[in-house]
């Protein structure tokens, strides 16, 4: 993909620093007469948003979304909808907590691309981060809200399964319980546990990392375009571009070098309409192509960079020197990629729909209804 | 990326199916003036080429590349030197065993495409997998030879580290051992092991995993396109775009979301003209952009999904069956996804390099030499 | 291109309507370090705007711009400057006059898009004509004027060189004169003629179309990237894109098919650095690439549609009608495009500038400088 | 458009030099299911063939291409069919007179490329012209002929319509005419005459321009993706870049700026099903979206610069000379640009057919059908 823009059909570009005005998307490619509103768009967006828990950061951001373009209603269209041309949605920066920047600017914060950018671009606007803050994810989550209305009957959720070394038990796995805790987690023991560990985590002035899966149900089979647009390679590029991510896998993942080809095959058998595989190691996507089963992708966050206990860094001009990154962070910032994690599944899935439906005519399998 | 093309200046094309005559691909944007010859690709193809050991596919390819075009040399050059117009490379088929495919035809192999070729397609050229036989994976060794010659000082070396369940000491890594035996393995008494072990998985008509790390050094500080073209966003794509890929990691990757913020920060001090790293937890890329260290990859590849122990399936038709999948398979197909990885890597970086250098006018950090 | 982003390395999205709050532009690609204020944009933005002479529409509209991302100032980059990372800019609508757009809503205007967008879409926010209308062409200048701040050293002026059936003289051609009329017309005899010519042609109303003249100056040889993104098709398309324009020409244009190799060929001469052209009939481009002589492309605007003499058309229902488009015109909207023209030149000489740099690592012919 | 690829969904990648071993291209994207043989490219290709009449290049090429990839066939298909996967197609060089290339490798010849791919690239195959040669658009051609097959339903054709200063007699068109003479001429009588006139124009050791006028009948209303993917913009930047264009318009073209806006509108009236147009000097395009009626297109090509008339040019090492361009060339490279036409046109219907149909799911306008 190319600079800040994402997609192929289906394409969306975000803008928009940390402690600018606003940050941004506009979602271009759009099939026209979509259902879409600020309040589905904001619906998604108030999951994301800063200051929900005591786990989270404590910046107070509305992330009030406004609709600038590409959307019309009159009398004769039964609500507002998508017009086909680019959808532009601006969220406004609204506490950005005046402060002196000297410490971020004249030193580079370990685990933050303050170096890289100094190397590649020469200038750097380092007021929280600028481009390089979570924040752009809240424009993410913006688009994903579009592309989720053009996927409908295609369900697109995702927990967090692993926080630091502690797993969840998939014995006790229940959607139900993801917006029932502060993590996003669908089980609700491991939750509770968490909530002890990340406690203790944040006091010592610490963070942690964490794991994210995204499961999309209902997507038929014959998404994806091969050999260098397969739907693994646009999921492991979708999410390895989120803020932290180091890792990213589909179905078994890593764990299928440790299979063999017999435990590995997930078998076949014969369905009403259509075959059915007995199992799904290949997370829903054999050949790049999905299968008709659940796509299930997992990303690894990376623990939270800003920490208030020292580390050795250098300045700007080379000199060894100590760090400690005040300010309103994220213990565990992998709480909030979850919802960013379903956007970015609903991005890529809205592209290949609509790449798939361009090459070849068809909404996809056999059975598949679109409203 | 878009069907069969990756890359946004520096960019390649593959074409070809496994029993068709021939497969290639046309290398666009390159560089002119970078010195390219028949034998410098022939290098890295020989690595990857089938028939090499016991452990690999019987078939034989002789695999000699043919340059079509995009390559001049008089007596002014100095050598066959590229000119900056397409450089197509096509290998021809020779080892198309003529043999009855009505079973492949009529059967859906489990962990293969042709279930999902059928259902996106409707058609399918089922004779050895056509386009999703891993001969695709030539065209990629053959560009990133390409990618190789462009990337002048720049160290790109792969070996695979886990096969099935056994990982390698990474005490005994050692890549003057890659060479030296048949799994390009680092760690000498690893791959003494994994010989016995793949025997037994052979003669068990099995099939096992693998998981290969690629390392590129002396990648100066500042490539990569954030935020959707990220240098570690754009390795994921690449990496999962391979043949039976399912997870890809940089640096710590999923060992990440073990750690706490002070463990995983890569602490910084003053180098002599540069700041450097006291670990490399990032994998060489923060923010994605390369910081200058090594950039380190792994990715997964699952077994071989061609097995000769019958696997429940079904017919094209939806009828139960059951399936051997026959014809010379690699038992892990993991160890020919070594030189695979190298060059998807090169070809990642190759690509970054020009796009740094056509934003920002810079070749990269300083102190950085090119020919 | 793609939907409504254009460019490769340099590229720009535009996005907004008519009649919704804002419209706006996303310059990604950008090298960082460059002097960028609204000052510098709204300079352009200010030839554009409307309201500016009897001869063009008298829509009210301040077209302020203002940047919300991608330029950043401190005490130390003297001045505001560009960081590499997408530079966003809006503009508010401010005078959307509220009308009853029963008319336009239910008849098809001929020579607009109404129709097609029908076609299309099945949706189309008729008001003002929607995204189809020349405002969208403020988003074009304002991105143009960042590319004017990438291009140092290279002059792009336009001039109006024909109006209805009346062309200038070129023997009375004048820079300096194309601010001194409403007409931006480097002929200042022609512009007096051209005065009293569109007063009739407003009264009767009636509206005419125009040609205007491009011409980038210093260029250096060598930008342009064959065989498809040759500079003359980039422009071609870059014109052609631009709202009512139906043919575009570069150099000689369509001329040179009435000419004969003998006097088509622009011979050379050895200068005291390079080569130099006896004559310029290529307009600066051989090959698709710059060959250092001014680039000259000419393109042709129709006459405006919205005329207030009834026309025969439909309605949405396929129902004989006839229409008088009322509202506020410009009697010749070719004038308005001359700064528009500018703006593309600029923002496809910016692309290729970068293009050309990252695939050969050069700034372009020798001798070329840039501060 | 990047480099050597044109298009978005419907892609193709051209390669090779006019002397190197062959040439070719690669057409990604296109539909499964559609019939290709070798056939139904020869048949175009054999139109745009070298050496078939005294107006044209004597060099004898056979111009027999080979389908390498991407088609299908067993005893289920019908027939071969492509299978969605890239089809190559290649084209060998034969008649590569050897000769001595001396004079073009020191001296630049007036009107080609030699100049400024020596500025762009620093070295250049100039044999015959290298990547700079006309035999690139066998090529096109043949990508074209695969359009073809997909745009089932609609009719391409094109016909020369100005020689020199010579232009056709429209009251005198007849499609049929255009393979009844060298010149794809539709005015029998004006080709009796250009008979005489090239006759006398090659004698002389000149030559001279052309332009062509490409229509495509039975287009749906649409297609096209505004603001910078519009239909008009994309056939404006495919003609461009055929060797040797210096002009396109679509429609009334640079003729529409000389009309007023009562003049120009296309009126509409009510049809049985939808409406119609009362005239077309829209060139069926309506904001960059076609509209159902004929979609024209003219390019002006200008005159052979390889002319036996000495020239004053200048040495690689910017010394006066002159030159005389020896060798197998067309007195007008106009006429065989016919084929080319067509095939770009074919090209980019294809690509936004296919655009279309991914964004909104539609194959066209009520009415279109499809086989």
């Amino acid at each position: 993909m190319s600079f800040n823009t994402f997609g192929h059909l289906f394409r969306f570009t975000t803008w928009g620093e940390s402690h600018g005005p606003a940050l941004g998307v506009v979602v271009d490619g759009c099939p026209p007469g979509i259902v879409l509103t600020p309040e589905l768009i904001q619906r998604d967006l108030d999951r994301r948003k800063p200051g929900q828990s005591k786990y989270t950061t404590q910046r107070r951001e509305a992330d009030e979304v406004k609709i600038l373009s590409g959307v019309f209603e009159d009398e004769r269209t039964d609500g507002a909808r998508t017009t086909g041309t680019p959808i532009s949605l601006m969220i406004e920066n609204t506490d950005q907590r005046s402060k002196d920047y000297a410490e971020i600017r004249d030193k580079y914060r370990p685990g933050h691309a303050d170096y890289t950018y100094d190397q590649k671009y020469g200038i750097r606007d380092y007021r929280g981060g600028g481009r390089t803050s979570a924040r752009e994810t809240a424009a993410r989550v913006a688009a994903g809200a579009v592309a989720r209305q053009v996927l409908a009957g295609i369900s697109i959720r995702a927990s967090l399964v692993q926080i630091g070394p502690h797993k969840i038990d998939y014995n006790n796995f229940d959607w139900d319980q993801v917006d029932q805790n502060p993590f996003f987690c669908a089980d609700a023991k491991a939750a509770a546990m968490w909530a002890d560990y990340l406690d203790g985590i944040r006091k010592e002035g610490n963070s942690v990392g964490a794991v994210i899966e995204v499961v999309a149900e209902n997507v038929p089979a014959g998404w994806g375009a091969p050999i260098y647009g397969k739907l693994s390679a646009d999921l492991a590029s979708a999410m390895m571009s989120i803020n932290a991510v180091k890792a990213v896998e589909i179905g078994a993942g890593f764990e299928a070098a440790s299979l063999t080809g017999i435990e590995n095959a997930d078998q076949m058998r014969g369905g009403e309409n259509r075959p059915y595989f007995l199992s799904n190691h290949a997370g829903g996507i054999l050949g790049g192509i999905s299968n008709g089963d659940p796509i299930v992708c997992r990303f690894a966050v990376k623990p939270t960079s800003s920490i208030i206990t020292p580390r050795q860094t250098v300045t700007t001009s080379n000199e060894d020197t100590d760090i400690v990154t005040k300010g309103r962070h994220d213990p565990c910032v992998g709480i909030r990629a979850v919802p960013v994690g379903e956007a970015m599944m609903a991005l890529v899935l809205a592209d290949h729909y609509l790449r798939h439906r361009g090459q070849t005519g068809r909404e996809g399998a056999v059975g598949f209804e679109r409203n």
